[in-house]
C-alpha cells in the first residue's frame, strides 16, 4: 500500500506547452500541490491555475496551495541549497501526510522540465529518505525555457556537430566555459553576458518565455548587450520579477583546436 | 501572399509527448510532409502516422510522404552535411511548390525538438535563401530524448549549480570534454562511453526512449559498460536500427578546480 507521486513538467509558461502525458497526469492526481513563492510569483501562480482550469477535467482532483520557504541567502552556497531542500522536504512530507490518503496520487507541478535546474526530484528523494512516507514516483517531462527560446528565435541550439554547454550566470561570469563555443545560461541574476569580452559573440536572449509577457532580443553582443540590460531592468521593475534565458555563441574553433 | 511553414517537434517517441501547441499546429496545416528514410525507419514512420491518427482532426489536412536522400558517407564531414542539407532543401522546395498553394500552410514533423541535433530549421532557411518560395516560419518545440531519458530514470540532468555539456559520441570518443563533469551524448555510432577511462563514472543510458521498445540501464560505468554494449548490439540486430542517448557523469571537481 503506497502513494504515487507524479512530478509533472508543465512547460515554460505557454499553457499550450502542456503535453498529453502531462494533461493525463494532472487528471490522474487525487491532489495537486501548487507552490506559492510570494507576491513576485503571483503571475506564475495564476498561470498554473490557468493550466489547471484548461486541462483538469477530473472533478475529484483537489488543489492545495502551499508556501515555499525562502532560501537563506547567507552561508555556503551548497549547504544553503541543501538545507533549503531539506526544509522543503519536511513541508512536502507533512503536506503529503495531511492532504492525501495512503493509496492516493499526488501531483507536483514544475515549470519547465523537472530535469533541468529544478530540485523537485531531489527533494522528493529526501522525503523518501525520511522514511515516513512510502511512494512510487513518476516524472513527466516538459518544455523548457531553452526550447521556448530557440522556437521563438527560430534557431537551432547547436551548430552542426558542435557541443553546447548549459550553465549558470554565476559560472559564465567567472569566464567562458572551456570545451564549448555555444553556451546556454539558465539562471542569471548577475547579467553575466556583460562579462563576456568578445563583442563579436552572438546572443539570443529571452525573458518570460512562452508567456504573454515574452520579450526577446538577438544580435551581436557588442551591439545588444546594453539594450538587453536596459530591457531587463525595466521589465523587472515593471513586473516585479524576471526569469530569463539566453544562448550565447562565439566563433567556432576556440574550443575545437586540436580536433579533427 | 506567402506560405506558412510550421516546423513541429513531435517528441521523442511517445505519442503522449505531443504538446497542445503541436497538436494545434498539426491541425492548422493544409499539408503535412512526412519524411521516410528507408526500411530501418519504418517503425518511426508508423509512429508518425500514429500521431497523425490520434491528433489530426482537420479533415482537410493532406499527408504527403517523401523520401529523404541518404547522406554521402565520403568526403569531409562538414561539407558532406552541407551538401546533404542543400539536396534536401531542393527536395523541400519542389515539394512545397508541387504540394501546396501559394497561401497554404505546410507542416514538417520533427522527432524530438527542432532545436537539438536536427537540421530542419537550417534546411528551411536554405529554401528561403533559394528565393523561389516565400514563407513565414514558425517553430514548435517538442520533448527531446534527453528529457525522456531523465524522466524515465527519474533523475535531474544537472547537479546543483553545475553545468552540463550536450555533445556527440564522436567528440566524447576524443576525450572527456573540458569544462563539465556531466555530459549528455545524443548521437553515438561509436559507443564512445567505452572510451571513457573512469570506471567510477555514472552512466544513465536509454534507447528507443519513449517508445514501446524503450530499454534503459543505469549504473557505475565499470559495471555496466559491457551490458550496455551487449544490449545495444542485440537490440540493433533485432530491430534493424537503434537510437540511443545517455548521460555520463564523473565525480565533480575535475572541471571545477580553481572555482569558488
Amino acid at each position: 500500500m503506497s502513494r504515487t507521486i507524479l512530478i509533472i513538467g508543465i512547460g515554460a509558461g505557454n499553457p499550450e506547452h502542456m503535453t498529453v502525458q502531462a494533461i493525463n497526469a494532472l487528471n490522474r492526481a487525487d491532489v495537486l500541490l501548487i507552490p506559492t513563492k510570494g507576491e513576485e510569483k503571483a503571475f506564475l501562480a495564476d498561470m498554473r491555475r490557468d493550466i489547471c482550469e484548461r486541462y483538469l477535467t477530473n472533478p475529484n482532483t483537489r488543489i492545495h496551495d502551499y508556501a515555499v520557504p525562502r532560501r537563506r541567502a547567507d552561508g555556503n552556497y551548497g549547504d544553503g541549497v541543501d538545507d533549503w531542500h531539506h526544509a522543503i522536504a519536511r513541508i512536502y512530507e507533512d503536506l503529503i501526510l495531511e492532504q492525501s490518503g495512503p493509496e492516493e496520487t499526488i501531483g507536483l507541478l514544475v515549470w519547465g522540465d523537472p530535469m533541468l535546474y529544478d530540485s523537485t526530484i531531489r527533494i522528493v528523494e529526501h522525503v523518501r529518505g525520511g522514511g515516513r512516507v512510502a511512494f512510487d514516483l513518476e516524472v513527466i517531462p516538459g518544455i523548457t525555457s531553452i526550447q521556448a527560446l530557440c522556437a521563438s528565435r527560430k534557431i537551432a541550439l547547436n551548430r552542426i556537430g558542435l557541443p553546447v554547454e548549459i550553465t549558470t550566470g554565476r559560472r559564465l561570469s567567472q569566464g567562458w566555459p572551456e570545451g564549448a563555443d555555444d553556451v546556454v545560461v539558465m539562471l542569471d541574476g548577475v547579467e553575466a553576458f556583460r562579462s563576456v569580452a568578445d563583442p563579436e559573440a552572438e546572443i539570443h536572449w529571452g525573458a518570460y518565455l512562452g508567456t504573454p509577457l515574452e520579450i526577446t532580443v538577438s544580435g551581436r553582443l557588442g551591439d545588444v548587450a546594453e539594450t538587453i540590460s536596459d530591457m531587463r531592468g525595466r521589465a523587472r521593475q515593471e513586473h516585479g520579477w524576471i526569469m530569463d534565458t539566453y544562448l550565447i555563441r562565439r566563433a567556432p574553433g576556440h574550443a575545437g583546436e586540436g580536433e579533427s
